[in-house]
């Protein structure tokens, strides 16, 4: 599906244009073609290949979809596959953006995500002194874009632990914390599975040989980068994190497990003594004094009951109870 | 056994040829040849290394079998041993495709492995213009296959670890689940096997200083190296996920332990707690008041059944039975 | 808010100056100035970008704050974030310092720290043949003074980690030693987080191109340097003396589990021997001659002690009890 | 003591000689000495370091032994220490070989292994056209044994985490194993010790600058590191599967805990539950109809027969007994 | 305190000397100084740099002390940092040796440690040949003297590590082996904050570009550093298996749990059967036939004995007593 497709010229919008009149507008050096496509079909992305002239691979892998990020050259021009993580109801949701990046045009190819990026086009075009610099503002607006919404899906995941870890620590360890916790796992390997790669491609934009495009913009580039090692670096802790609490809630389940064990010992002594006591005035020997005297039952009744009450205090003492 | 010995022309076929007039077209430089044979003789490899004029190291090699996968260059050419695998009925089948390219010539050596490359070749006779690339894009075709064939058995590990996750979080773990987890591992690292050192050397067929005869095909290549990629994440994303799933098994066995101890403890104070009322009443004194009222045993056994009852009820709400 | 704005020429301080004049003084080649600031209002920011010509990302990231740990080159002069860690009450506190360094400015903007760096300028403007060596000068005094206060941090937690392992020796494990250790695991990581970036930012002020602006001060840049690679080892170390230390507390978990259940096991016998020979002496055979024997009672009551005696006396032997 | 001392010339042998001839044919450009010593005193050392010239740092290194896995170059020539790795009857025994090569000359020294190069200095002189390459064709010869000789140990190995992993997974896990595990570990560590160090430093002798010695035999030396790599990798499989398998075992002999207490629980549920109605019916009130009951014994007899009877059959099916 | 000052030429010893006599034979290009200073207080050290000329840098390290080991280029001269670990009653106690090297001096300050280097020293003086090579010479006698005192350490913790191990497998775990382990695991940390930082300082005394001072002697430091790569191997080994050990150790003790929840049970048993016959016999029934029987009590105490006989039997096969 087609959402946009506006010819720039310097930093300011010509005019919303038709697929067809694209490579009337190529031509112009002026001026630069911004197209944003939304799950296109096949048909679509054949037209922007003969308009724009891509390379067969980019354009295969764009039409198949499910590529990792990367950042490759096709000659003069970049094709650039971005990762894109929305929080959705049970674990993360990724999607794809495919960006394709010429001397005077730039083609976005989104699927699998809710949100797109009218708000980065209208930004840019409130800034024509900076929309100026052409193409690779583009590229590295929708970066910058892609990039900056992956931290409210870190910060969610960091609230998720939170709440985990006070659940560990105040109360009674479970099989819900234990899920959650491997599932917060999963979900932070799948974030990283979105950044790291980009990461990793996006150094070749602003230091070493920069491609010709991005020539002029790498402070840009770099702080995309750095946010990128930002991203990496806190997931990279969480995990560390993720993993010190599943051990150290093992730890917390056998603290658990030496507790109940106590309080039953406890309770198991305050019923075995009685019994034991009463097993032998239940004996049947003919010569036993105390069961004649009149206050033999209260007073070992009684006795029962001060062993008990005795136990009962000295285990409240020891915390086993 | 020869599967096939095949001369091509400008992208076409030319004829099938018998193996003893390979060294007539070897020579004429504008056709190439492409060799498919399936564990062949002793007697079979011979006739090729005299008819391409192989190395001797690398036709050892391929006759001994069980090399690691590897791109080595002897001169001019290419000897490159890649690892199949299959889904096996226990565990994964790993076979080996050893293939030797020059400049005019392709010859692929497969063992221990079913699926051979009859429809690769059928696609690349399809497509004269690829093939035109030469031996080369033979070799691409090839390791392209290959790898291709790597994503069902990824995609099956995938499948089996969701399977025993299920499996762990709904209901009781048990000797299976921690044997799957074990068998998972096993598979990765056999998968791993296959697909790490191919990543490393496929690099050296896009990047830097490229062997001659790739030359021209570097993005064909650096397609297959990034596939390559994707399937070693994936294979340490799996990996670490199963870790974290043995010790997250570990947990929830630790808590299902904590809860047999309480049950059993609930169970137990029910019998014990009227045992000892009971042993009370055994006892012998002459002097027991209850015992000669005449609803003494009725509301003595009500007691033992009212306690019963309200230990029930606690241990209920408390989760232990 | 402002709190210091002095120029300086030769290593001596010139004259306390206006924000509005510091343009006047920056033209001049023989002096430089020395700006701190302490969470600057967007308006402050502003006149020192203006004044001084700093450039806009940069800016934005000291407005913003949240930065990591960083040394980025803009053109001649340098952006470089340090993050401050203080020991609080609950945790560590994390505060941040951005200096923009010019060939003849200095610009430092505190945020979210208690302590500021009057001393470092105090100890500066009493070694003049040290601060005439200019701004860059003054950048290492703030990079070794931000780095010095890692020490006391590191101290501290090292000592809390001597502490738990006395905790965990000696006595019994329980919850508190575990929380401990994973609050202490946290705190490592916030501490690892503000120092590992810039271990690895500061080594391009001292090897191989070095900017401009450090040419000469290239020894002490090294020292600070040296003292970060201190700081992340130590912390390494702890980190892995903290994951060894839970294991080792799992295992103390396990003994003293054992220890609880033989101490119960031992306890359950004392009871149980004498309530098996109560109940054979409580059964109702006609013909059981100890019954009527005269001594009957006594000398099993005495056969129970001594029973109980003897397992007391081999239980404390084999360290059950 | 002195094995062998041969000259040879075109790949042949020339005669055997003694080591007081050795400098005379060492002059002579067209031909080379292969002396193989076993555990040799300090005067054998001294003679040959005299008549070959060997540097004092790589001859003290020979005479104390117990040198890591190297290849250092003394100008022209090489000293290469290999550790030879035999199975032996508690866990495994490692030697050391000492290879000195020059131009002409290569000296092997073996001391702590039991097997020879004898079979390598036939299978050499039965390949004149080989032995023709000098005596870095010897050192290659000697590398590749040792190497070679590293596959059975490792597939000894192999077969013994076979062996652990089918008592683990088929019947009760108990000491035994555990011990078992470890000591497969420490066996990996020796191997490790020996393969690790010699796979980086062979890496010198194919690719990047090679010593002027090895020349023309790097397709030998890459096949040996090919070698290594392969040995590497196994051991590294196989520690992570020891590593894999002791945290198995563990959940394993949880879960046989788990299964121990249930077993406890149901065998004490099927006394207790009698006892507990013998109880009661062993009051002493005085008015218990069911005393008199003709049937009264047998009846409850009865009872308690079949609520055993039931909960049998109850805990088997839970899979308690 | 100064311990030895003394001018050499020539690789002989011409004389001690004082202190203030330094700057004389410091210009004197054919012979060097060697000075050696244990603990000195900072008169002492500021005579040293006043007559050497030495860096502030590198004299205010000495000073403070509590350096990393490092190796540091001062225009000309080197500055060395060296921890000695020596083995204390408790742990290991680490001191330092720093020493600086110039063109004709070297000045080694030793602080914290018992042991010198008079020996170093001696054996020097006992070898003018190679002495002549002057300072660095020097350098390389007392890193190396520095070096091999890591060795008996090494061995000792090795040794440490067997006796662990002994007791794990044979015999009863328990608190103290869980302690030796984690003790062993803090000195092999302590041991390698020594010579890691110093495998990694060393290597530029041998290879690539190596500082003016050491030419020449490449090969004695390339011995120092080959010698340190085996004490760092060692000490990750030795880690590598303490954890193992750490976590083999907790499987044992959780079989011993098993053992002695059978244990229990088995015992439990054998009094609770006879308990629940006793009971039994011990009901009011009007109507026991086998009360009346005269051998009604002596059988019933045979039963019980007999059904303990076999329980007894059967609990040994199962190895469960």
């Amino acid at each position: 599906m087609l959402i946009n497709c506006v010819a720039y010229q310097e930093g300011r919008k010509l005019a919303d244009i038709q697929p067809r009149e694209i490579h009337e507008y190529v031509r112009r050096p002026e001026c630069f073609i911004w197209v944003a496509l939304y799950e296109p079909t096949p048909e679509e992305l054949e037209t922007m290949q003969r308009e724009f002239g891509l390379h067969e691979l980019a354009v295969e892998d764009a039409r198949h979809g499910h590529q990792r990020p990367k950042i490759e050259e096709y000659g003069d021009s970049l094709f650039v596959v971005l990762h894109t993580v929305e929080l959705a109801e049970k674990g993360l949701s990724v999607g794809e953006v495919d960006v394709f990046v010429g001397r005077n045009y730039v083609l976005s190819v989104r699927s699998r995500t809710e949100r797109g990026f009218a708000d980065v086009r209208a930004r840019s075009e409130h800034e024509p002194e900076l929309l100026r610099h052409g193409s690779a503002y583009v590229l590295y607006a929708i970066m910058d874009a892609v990039v900056d919404r992956y931290f409210p899906v870190l910060d969610a995941l960091e609230a998720e632990l939170e709440e985990v870890e006070k659940r560990i620590f105040s109360g009674q360890s479970n099989r819900a914390i234990i899920e959650s916790l491997y599932l917060l796992k999963q979900k932070l390997m799948t974030l990283k599975h979105a950044t790291a790669p980009l990461q990793e491609a996006s150094s070749k934009l602003y230091g070493g040989r920069v491609p010709q495009l991005c020539a002029g913009l790498q402070e840009y580039f770099r702080d995309v980068y750095d946010h990128l090692i930002r991203v990496n670096q806190s997931i990279d802790s969480l995990r560390e994190m993720v993993t010190t609490a599943i051990s150290v809630n093992l730890s917390l389940l056998t603290i658990q497990e030496n507790e109940v064990t106590k309080r039953l010992a406890a309770y198991a002594a305050l019923v075995a003594v009685p019994t034991m006591i009463a097993g032998v005035y239940g004996m049947n020997f003919e010569n036993m004094p105390e069961l004649n005297w009149s206050l033999g039952y209260p007073v070992t009744v009684a006795v029962m009951v001060a062993i008990d009450g005795y136990l009962f205090y000295r285990f409240r003492k020891a915390k086993w109870l």
